[in-house]
């Protein structure tokens, strides 16, 4: 399959100025980020990337870490995670704390902010040093040792964050939470911080797309089974209110975040990044679910 | 692949002694059916069927018919529909009601039953004999003019349904229902009361596995586009509270039924119906959820 | 108490010019009430009547009926009616559906819609002729037997009525109606439609101001215990969402209704009816609250 | 009014072995409380004190305290509070926090504990100290310094209180808080914490049926509109989910705590406090709603 082809027609037709959405802007580092920017990265393996536009530049991935932090739980608890979190859809409109009301404390599923909280909650709880226990792992399945939190990032959040606070108070009243509530959301809202390229980004979930394991080493980071229900629930459950859209556009799991990125895998294939700040409606990023839309359409890809 | 010994090693494997849930109870009809009746059948084309115990035994598909009338909805409407209907998944333990009154009346995809009425009054509103029509599509599709509507279920479903007359009503009051109540209702019981086997179930569904055409005549019922977009709304919304597990342990489009029915395709491969008339927790057939784990699982397909 | 000259000087100080509301628009005999429509009356007994403007033209008391059914069905069945029946203010801004749903069929309150439906089932359950008794009861403690449904109104509702239909259904589905659907709603729409001047409300009303008597014939209607139940849901939840407001500015038991009729009762006193057809935000008789509130301050009543 | 022959009835009629209901228990202080005592105070003036039991024995007030931060709140804004706060009745069995997502953060009003919190939020924004200006407003009003907050009531709501640090958060997520979290709660959980025996509640309350002026020196604490907003609100919310029932059983303005407490005044006659730390399912205490049943019964007092 040519790929650099497919990626060149998708930049050459499509450009910010088709879309009118706005940039996130409850934070002024990410109200800062050039509209403009737009870029996308297909990884099939280390010699062979593809990519345009700005794909080698860093970029706030905000809750694409939701999928790092699940990976890392899901290596410490496996299956047993779901007595915390459950594995379904939100669906809800009005955010997670009706929700969470009902189901007693058990978020719907580990990529709403309150099931990621819960995340947090286990990996402060069993990590000597989460923070860098992250980095760790990001690094070692990118085997880039340059990616970093953006600490001016963090701090904003921090600042800001006070529905986050408030959602791991509620499930900490709710009997869900173990640890303090301050290095909870002090790890969530580094995570969030996280700064990565559409290129980091794509190698790093390569390991979504190949079983398990980094595709270079060939090392073991997870069992087939957990990469198959962290991508299940990518499938169902990782594009906020618009699951079900972008299962219909694209049709592969993935994972976006309100930085712009948006990582997607075709397992056994690809994994691929794309970036551009402009969110739609439902806070996920216009350009890119479109360009995701022309790839697997181009590439004859598609689940159904 | 050898489908037939997959089968066999299913049967072998597992028991209605398994599984402790309960037959549905809400109508007499249901509650009748014989808890050890188990069935499967596997659909690759009229030469390559493959089955075991109670495939040709007809049961109430019930909201397997939902697909149906989608299908049917679509074909008059295309993506216009979406005006009438979202396509994201509920996730509300407390059925639409309480999400109807947040949305003004449009549904959140239309497989819950508020969306399933919806396709229902625009069935009645465009279509000259309505009950007449969704039988002529079924058997158009599986080449079988013996499928007919279980006229005892649909009056027992009509004289305890005061929940579906009340979303219909409650749907009208906020503007999305056109045609009076009683022909909606009417249709929308009759089309729950389908009776067929798992051997007509697959062959009707395999035109959501073929772009659209049945398989023997090569006639074109749905355009790929509907196709793509049905089959993505049976991947995140085919399963009520429970399309996240499905996802994760079957990985594959489809729809199951209170009365024990699931339908699910594998594009360009194959279309399958599993039969067992115990419902775990979430309304969906015990065993025919296991025996599709089973399935994509010794034929090692797998989505993701 | 010269009770004349108050209302003088309430007439002369307010105006229909001076509020800014709507009529309720709903049905089209009610939207075609003129705005300008302003009476007032209190009664103290046959010989105590004191008046204003347009206190003896009849108009639609809609919810002000729900006072006469609750009295009804606690004549039948007293304090056993609690059993499905709650007592409580809603508070619910999104109408009761939600409520419903959680509370498994039991209406918060009798005045809600879902609490007067659930009367009506009563009544039409336990009653001959529903809409006959409910005339005779008015027209006893009236002594007034010109008073009369209005049935272009009851079938006007009846036409629009959806949102009530869709309740009705709803509890019956969740166990607490026993009746058929269709004369539940017949009985309601027509309590809804019954037509009463201010004079014969005032009156209406005075068996909750004096015990549960006639207050001229000293027959007796009701026991001394309902009446102070049915005055204390008055207090409480008489006014939709604004009983709060209204027991602080007027600080009376009462009830309004959507043609723009306010009763409200001085225990030992007096019991009064004021409209004017022009509604606030939460449905309320703008003006009807207005002249309420001047009453118990100019006449130095006041419960607090 | 022979007011003490009454209380000697009510104390002779009524014991803690007539209730069933449980003493709070979610912080050890309450649990740890005698379920036995049982204590009631009418207050009418300084020479006219009737009493019974445990009437002098100081206990945790808990909520009855939002009163006197409602009446602290309005002497600095006025009605200009109604901003930050609304006036109706919550009705909502699922707490507040539901209601805040729908309400935008404007709590239905101040007696729950996110309308208690907002008032917090003022008081620590408007005063110097105050933890210091609410006891002196106490002892202004019952005459009495030796009022204090219990510092281990206070410590042991902070170390429990995650669900009122939930909501503050998700208040100022909303914009409705304006101070940092820590001071609040801070104030919140020590004004729980005042210690107060029902002679001292009594007297206290005696403002609200005195049009705002202290019995004794006449000093003028609250203008008589404050009062009879504060003392509307108490009538219609004052009891939790109760406020129905109360309202007919005891007919008067009133506050309760889950210390067992429970306030209320009959304007212009007299101010009541009784305590049973034994409460119903409502969180009331159970003989004290009885018990001020019966004396409004036996005084022959009833609004309505």
């Amino acid at each position: 399959m040519n790929y650099q082809q497919i990626l060149d027609t998708i930049y050459e037709e499509m450009s910010y100025r088709d879309v009118s959405g706005k940039v996130a802007s409850y934070i002024p580092e990410l109200a800062r980020v050039d509209r403009k920017k737009f870029g996308m990265h297909v990884y099939c393996g280390d010699q062979e990337n593809f990519s345009f536009g700005d794909s080698d530049e860093c970029f706030s991935i905000q809750s694409i870490s939701k999928v790092f932090t699940l990976a890392m739980a899901m290596r410490l608890m496996g299956e047993d995670l779901w007595d915390r979190l459950n594995v379904e859809p939100s669906g809800d409109p009005f955010n997670s704390l009706t929700q969470l009301e009902y189901e007693n404390g058990v978020p719907r599923n580990p990529f709403i902010n309150a099931g990621a909280l819960v995340l947090s909650d286990i990996l402060v709880d069993q990590l000597k040093d989460p923070k860098r226990e992250l980095l760790d792992f990001v690094h070692k399945i990118t085997g880039d040792t340059s990616i970093k939190y953006d600490e001016t990032v963090a701090q904003s959040e921090k600042s800001t964050g006070y529905r986050n606070i408030a959602l791991v108070n509620y499930i900490k009243a709710l009997g869900n939470i173990k640890c303090d509530v301050e290095p909870i959301v002090d790890f969530y809202f580094h995570q969030c911080s996280l700064s990565m390229s559409c290129a980091q980004l794509s190698k790093a979930f390569m390991i979504f797309a190949n079983k398990g394991r980094v595709l270079e080493t060939g090392e073991k980071i997870l069992k087939p089974k957990t990469v198959k229900r962290i991508n299940a629930l990518m499938q169902t459950c990782g594009f906020y209110d618009e699951a079900g859209e972008f299962s219909f556009q694209v049709g592969l799991p993935g994972k976006s975040g309100v930085g712009g990125g948006i990582v997607a895998i075709h397992p056994d294939n690809y994994s691929v990044a794309v970036w551009s700040p402009i969110l739609n409606e439902k806070g996920n990023s216009e350009l890119g679910m479109k360009a995701l839309e022309r790839l697997t359409t181009l590439t004859g890809v598609s689940v159904f």
